[in-house]
């Protein structure tokens, strides 16, 4: 009997874990649960979908279910919905469209994903009240605008989905807020470089820092009415009114069908994973925003769910399954979003608080810098804050802001970070120089010979 | 006494070198004898003051001699061209505007930098050939442009320099002829570069690839004209007619000085160091364009003039001479160019024929990607060529081209080379992605990717 590997979840882990899988090996069985309408999508791409620089969501689609099916062989199954995980009999329960069915494997897969937070909001489940998190969820918001041209929205959160909606938003003409409830913005990204950020969006959204939802009331006017409270200061109230709300406020890993099988969850809450993506429990692997990978810096295991990873450790574990054992990689969190007019990139550790909390004697420099030569026209400002070990001297992390030249630099660093540079490795990169491109010398080289001098 | 320190040549890496060592000894003497009317110059700039872009030539000038002079406390003398040095009295003869004088120095930096080759061209110096390497030259050209509104030229030599220019011509309405000796301009980008930026400029320019200029001779009617010869057919002959012609086939280190004071040259032919910039001959100091350099990928020294070594290689001499030992870097050969609206970069070593006669066993591969998701608007082709050595795994080197994400991609690869990453490890990075600014797989990983399976 051919060897059987079943994946639940079928989109980026796990539809590159059977993509993979099927080409280190013709033969084996390839059977895809999702329970969902939708595989192998582009998530990322709905606030351009919904903003309409992207016209059909049907664009956001790699891979269509038919090419799964017809040229790689692969059994993909929407609409099934695994509902428990039985390892003791090697097998899945699933719930169809016709009944439940019991499928046995080798090899499991657990690709879940995430699914978006829901705080502790009175309210939460009004209509006029969305998450975004798959592409149900984008096309409810699109049709909503679309039906119900609102003019005003309100988001909670101002994490990359919060700042990417409120261009969309902006693109509809409507007037936002943003409420988050940390100090600023971007949190991660360390409050120099989030405050270029809250600056550039005043001229397009209304901010709440440090501010939460506590309540959001229907009016008999259509309207909602959200009361917004302060983390720090007892009595204050403030009840903007808005045609709709967004709650972008995270995400939490969908890890209920390993935790009912008894797999071992990580200290992030998401599935613990050894070097090769198996779980606790043999033959039963993890990968995507469900499950914890080693960060490159601290080499402990983190949750920082991103595409790459997902697609990359699903595409790993394939190859495994398939024959050629092959290790995950490990992280360094780089991000980047674009915020109107601006590039905001991260990678690494840049919290100096996280950083001491893993062992560091951090340093932390932000400088300003050019996105071009001095003398040429069209430069722009780029600020970068760069953060190092004292003891080590070693590279521990980066943020940056700018309105041109932030996106690819970022990867400077994440390059640095995964070769182990120090400050002073990082100061003597040749790195390319043109006039109409970069100062000669580049805002990483002035960052990092700023940061160098302090740790002499 | 105090002791002195003298610089001939005040551009990148003499005032570099001025200043750091200023700022590490407050006491020193700093005594910089430029030949030329400019110090502290972005040479780099000129092709774009030129076209236009920069509107007064002493936007080039990154600090005045009068700062130099008052806030650095830095003896800095134009019209000072040094005619010998004289290392047995530890002096240097300097022809100025007053006769001849002679300078003792403790420490002597040689950053004379480089010349403009002339090739051997009957006719060159006929008026209406120009070069361009400083600023008297750049401003003649731009007078010329002004005064006498060519309608045509011809550039002979395809590099950064040439491709540079034939922009700033075609934005005075100039018809240019590109005339390239190599089969492919922009040579040690490899041929799969090259061919898209040779495509490119097609649109603009006339290209003859292969070509050389024998004779240019003035025609009665007041245009040269233009003796084409082919490398490798006999009887080829090919006559263009221009208003002017730009020789711009590369450049030769300025090594007369030094070579006469007994110094030391390199097989390059430029001046050989030891790893603080030290010439064959104790307390004498070598940088910028003048110097050798040792090449992160071969260890071996090289010649790769170009902006950023010689603004941080003149400050680590400085830094020495200041009483800071400080390490020469060593480069990677890192460097971008504007052609029209085109991203052209290369790091490293991507010729396979250089790569095998440094001792490598190499093979590349050419991918072709995109610059953002494939969903996205916008999105434009990329095309990566990347070379690695087949025993140790190792990257060698990179090219790319694309019409934006060019710039700073290449830098991923001049920092794995100077990490000594393999291509393993350039496949695992944790690079960054959102729909806007790349696929998910960056168009780095993509070709790291196929190169590592060729590597298996």
């Amino acid at each position: 009997m051919k060897e059987r590997f079943v994946i639940i979840g079928g989109d980026a882990a796990g539809m590159s874990a059977a993509s993979k899988a099927r080409r280190e090996n013709p033969d084996l069985q390839i059977i895809v649960l999702e329970k969902g309408a939708w595989s192998s999508y582009g998530a990322c791409g709905l606030p351009y979908y919904i903003k309409g620089d992207i016209k059909n969501i049907e664009d956001l689609v790699a891979i269509t279910p038919e090419k799964f099916r017809e040229e790689r062989n692969i059994d993909l199954r929407l609409h099934h919905e695994v509902m428990k995980i039985n390892p003791d009999n090697k097998s899945v329960i699933a719930k169809t469209n016709y009944g439940e069915i019991e499928i046995t494997y080798d090899k499991l897969l657990i690709s879940t994903g995430a699914r978006a937070l829901k705080p502790n909001i009175e309210g939460i489940d009004l209509d006029g009240v969305f998450t975004l998190r798959d592409m149900g969820s984008g096309q409810r918001i699109k049709e909503y605008l679309e039906k119900n041209s609102p003019e005003s929205a309100l988001i909670v959160g101002g994490g990359y989905i919060g700042m990417e909606m409120a261009e969309a938003f902006h693109a509809y003409g409507i007037n936002s807020h943003i409420v988050e409830l940390f100090p600023h913005v971007l949190n991660s990204f360390g409050p120099e470089i989030a405050e270029v950020v809250e600056n550039h969006i005043q001229d397009y959204t209304i901010l709440h820092l440090g501010k939460y939802v506590n309540t959001i009331r229907k009016r008999s006017h259509g309207k909602l009415s959200v009361q917004l409270k302060d983390k720090k200061v007892d009595d204050y109230e403030e009840y903007p009114l808005t045609d709709m709300v967004l709650v972008a406020a995270g995400i939490a890993p969908e890890v209920s069908l390993a935790r009912e099988a008894g797999i071992k969850l990580g200290q992030t809450g998401a599935i613990a994973t050894d070097e090769y993506g198996q779980t606790s429990i043999a033959d039963i692997y993890a990968a995507g925003d469900c499950a914890e990978v080693k960060h490159t810096v601290t080499g402990k295991p983190s949750y920082i769910p991103l595409a790459l990873t997902a697609n990359r450790n699903g595409r790993a574990i394939g190859s495994t399954i398939g024959g050629k054992i092959t290790k995950l990689a490990s992280i360094t969190g780089t991000a980047i979003v674009k915020v109107f007019q601006l590039e905001v990139a991260t990678t690494g550790i840049v919290d100096t608080e996280i950083a001491g909390k893993n062992g560091f004697s951090p340093i932390k420099i932000t400088i300003d810098s050019h996105s071009r030569a001095g003398y040429c026209p069209r430069s722009k400002p780029i600020k970068i804050s760069l953060v190092a070990d004292r003891e080590s001297k070693q590279l521990l992390g980066a943020s940056m802001v700018g309105e041109e030249g932030v996106v690819k630099r970022i990867d400077i660093i994440a390059t640095a970070l995964s070769g182990k540079f120090t400050v002073e490795q990082l100061e003597k990169l040749d790195l390319a120089y043109a006039p109409p491109f970069s100062p000669v010398w580049d805002p990483v080289l002035t960052a990092a010979r700023v940061l160098n001098s302090k740790l002499d």
